[in-house]
Order: C-alpha cells, then structure tokens, then sequence
C-alpha cells in the first residue's frame, strides 16, 4: 500500500501561508532541511497548481503529480504529471507509476481533498514561532480528525518545533 | 508593570472552536487542570462576552473583566466588570484594580484586541491532537508576530502539548 505522507509548516496561529502568492521563504533554515531531506525519500510529490508553480524550480528535479481543476494548456513532461481528480483516479496513477511514498505538499485545497479522500497517514508539521494573524489554513474542510502524536522534535533555539503525527480515525 | 498572559488551548490545524457557541469540552482533562492551576495563580480573568456567557458557571469564582462592545443591560458584580475598551481604558481599569496577573481567555475578537495594544506577554499554548478543519482561529488580525518558544510540556500520552511562549517584538 503506498504511504501518503502531509509535510507542512505552520504559524503558531495554524497558518501555512498570508495567502496564496506567499511563498514560503518565512521558514527556517531547519524546516528546509528536514523537508528536502523527506522529498529525498519519497517517491513522488502530490501538489496543486499554485504551490507547483510558485515551487517550480525546486520541485522540477522531482516526481511531481499537480492536481488541477484544468488540464487545459498543461503538459505532461517527463516526472510530471497533470491530473484533474474529479476526472481521473489519484490512487490509481500512483499505483500505475508504483510510487510507495508520497509527499503531499499544500496548499490548503490539496491538503483537504486528501484528507476528505483518506489519502492522509501521517502528518509532518512544523511550528515556526511566529504569529501572521491571518492568511491561509491548512485545511478547510468539514471533516473533523484525531491524530496520534508520534514524536516532537525542537529543530533549533528558536522555537521551530517539528512535530510527526500519524491519522487515528 | 502587570503581565497580560494568554491562554488558550488549540487544535493542530490553528482553530480555538469550531464556531462561537462550540463550548471547549474537546480538550484534554490535563489542559483543564493546567488551565484551573494557571487561572489560580491569576489575579484577574480577561474575556469576551459570548466566552463569559458560555463559561459563566466556572468563571464566576474568579475576577472577571468581561469586554464588551455594548454596555446595555450588563451590570457589574463583586469581582465582575464590563468594559467597552472603546470608551474606557482597559490598562487604567487593570491599574485601578491592582491586577498584577491577567489571563486573557479569549475568544478570537479579545485575543486579537490584546495583541494588537500590546497587552500580551505571554502564550501557553496547548495544542491538542485533533484537526477540526473548520471554525475559529486565535487571532483575527494584520498584526504579524514574533514568538520565542520558552518550553514544551507533553501533557498526556494522547500527544496534547502545552508550549509556552514569549512575546518577542
């Protein structure tokens, strides 16, 4: 069975950005290196169109599947793939290409399908000590979920605190 | 100089409730008892007036200042106050008093207040191991904050976490 894996850093307040053109340059030097370490470990990258595009370049030397709302005027290249979920099976490209390990990577709306559609197990998140006061959730959706604390991890002196969950119910 | 301590206990994808009459019955019996001890230590509770409302029974004990947009039809008590920050201040009314320990309590509207006027020190913070996917964050607010993270407590074997936190700018 593969293995769907949420990576996210999150304010102190539950936001993962200000909103959707915030790119994620507000992280520390830690998170970045425990989330480039994961990606190396995982067979694929799950994204949706925005994050793809505002992570172009870091995510272009990865297996990527973008889920989109549109496969209009967007092609497939060699490690990346276009899907629009309501048209075809997720679970089933992911079998077809054999990925074990998926990385979900954001935003908001990719987090939320993937949970809503049981395609979460664990959940990696990352609390920088910093406040926006506003800007985006990680999900928003109407399903309410227990998790289990699997382990707590201070990435630095400054706060950042990497904390793993795995899904409960 | 009297502290302003926030306190309030938070689900890990950043929601308080899951809207303004979501009693906080989800949390953990060690965040109550931690909340009971914390609140004892307090001179003087700070909170909205739909969480008094909703927390009247327990509150009732403990010096209250109920902030309110509309004085109308709300008398004061032995140990109770209603205050419209608009029209009166909130630190001189603090002074008069001689509360040297506050405990901000919430909702969204009075922790937002308090950090926009700079009348928060402090943030324990727990954080318990479910995702409610919707409903209300900590803070409602431009104001963007820095934190230091001053210790991490795991409360029980369920995975919730108490972190405390020190305002920074």
């Amino acid at each position: 069975m593969p293995r769907y894996i949420a990576i996210a850093a999150i304010t102190i307040d539950g936001r993962i950005a200000k909103n959707s053109h915030h790119f994620s340059n507000w992280t520390s030097v830690e998170d970045k290196n425990f989330l480039h370490a994961i990606l190396d470990i995982c067979d694929v990258v799950l994204v949706g169109n925005s994050t793809y595009k505002m992570a172009k370049k870091p995510l272009s030397k990865r297996n990527c599947i973008v889920l989109t709302r549109s496969l209009e005027n967007k092609k497939d290249k060699r490690g990346l793939t276009y899907l629009d979920p309501n048209k075809q099976s997720l679970p089933r490209l992911i079998k077809k290409h054999g990925y074990k390990k998926i990385a979900i990577l954001g935003g908001t709306q990719i987090y939320s399908y993937c949970l809503e559609k049981k395609l979460i197990d664990e959940l990696y998140l990352t609390v920088e000590p910093i406040s926006f006061g506003h800007g985006l959730p990680i999900f928003a959706t109407k399903k309410q979920i227990k998790w289990k604390l699997k382990s707590i991890k201070k990435l630095n002196n400054n706060g950042s605190l990497l904390l793993h969950y795995l899904i409960k119910n």
